[in-house]
């Protein structure tokens, strides 16, 4: 995939000298990479068909994106991370509940319903790409996620202790598996049930504490 | 993707006439699909490129597998499905710790690390793969895990009413969330704090229950 290299500037959208953006554009280009990304996926994804379907010419791509892989995450995570973003429910029940319906909606949206599987299968493939992600929308949306833990502990219903790392493994997983692995939708009643079983399974103290 | 069209017998693996198959070049056979799968994904993997990696012809895949789909599902299968057969451990503790070690091993297993996910977003685009992989790895690997829950009904662990559907999405999800989404191996003691919330959550019963 030979790219034309570009100095690279400190912000991560915007190079130098580039104040005549024009926002239009630029919707219609992240509009066309992610149906690029869902019809064709990220291996036979190319500027020339993101520009194309566009309706611009491959320097406008790299007037905002130095690179296809930069151009790609940047697009994913803006709605990626956006989902994660939950009010607070007033309960770890209502909150776990509100997490995996963004879960099941983010996995379910017209697009991403195949985006986020192939990215997931190209970064086994890719460690560059599989770096971009952790940082462009895993970490990002985990920050945002163990905020309903954090919530949950000032309210008394876990303990300042919680394992974390396990705990959000565990919130974002089942529905993950169900949809995106398995490809059966949830059927009504799922995720409540799926909450129950979350909530109890964060309730877990070892013996003896 | 043109393939000759064969007859189907009702055999799954041996159209008929097929008596002189060689299992040591079926095995060799089966080896470079495993390995075209982790190098170049199902998308990209051909029928002449597993033929050379062999060292066969065309028609030695042929005569095993009538169409790419039948040939790697059949593959792919043969090492999944088994990797789910764990004996009776005696509690329900040691059987969940045992399948989330099942999955964490066929997850990171050299060349399925790859073929797994990769395999899922195909399916995501591919309603005739999507059904295979349900029917050839899903369905038998989701058959043999009852085993487990069943067994801890039958121990007085688990009430017979248990929601399976729900318990295997949960049994299976959070150790492939870890490894095949995030990418990040369990360190050690994971996969037995991840056995102690998945034992705790089966044990919810509804309010009024």
């Amino acid at each position: 995939m030979p790219e034309p290299t570009r100095p690279t500037s400190s912000t991560r959208r915007v190079p130098s000298g580039a104040a005549t953006l024009r926002p239009a554009k630029t919707e219609a280009i992240r509009a066309a990479v992610l149906d690029e990304l869902a019809e064709q996926g990220y291996g036979r994804l190319s500027m020339e068909a993101v520009a194309k379907r566009a309706g611009v010419g491959k320097s406008a791509l790299y007037r905002r994106w130095p690179s296809k892989q930069q151009m790609v995450i940047d697009v994913a995570s803006e709605l990626s991370v956006a989902m994660v973003d939950l009010p607070d429910s007033g309960s770890l029940r209502g909150d776990v509940l509100a997490a995996l319906r963004a879960v099941a909606d983010w996995l379910t949206h017209p697009r991403f319903s195949r985006i986020i599987p192939d990215l997931i299968a190209e970064a086994r493939r890719d460690e560059a790409l599989a770096e971009a992600l952790a940082t462009g929308i895993g970490g990002p949306r985990r920050a945002r996620a163990v905020a309903l833990l954090d919530r949950a502990v000032a309210r008394g219903e876990l303990p300042p202790e919680t394992d974390r790392e396990l705990a959000l493994d565990l919130l974002a997983a089942p529905v993950y598996w169900r949809i995106a692995v398995r490809g059966v939708p949830p059927e009504p009643g799922y995720l409540e049930r799926a909450a129950d079983l979350v909530v109890h399974a964060l309730s877990f103290r070892p013996a003896g504490e």
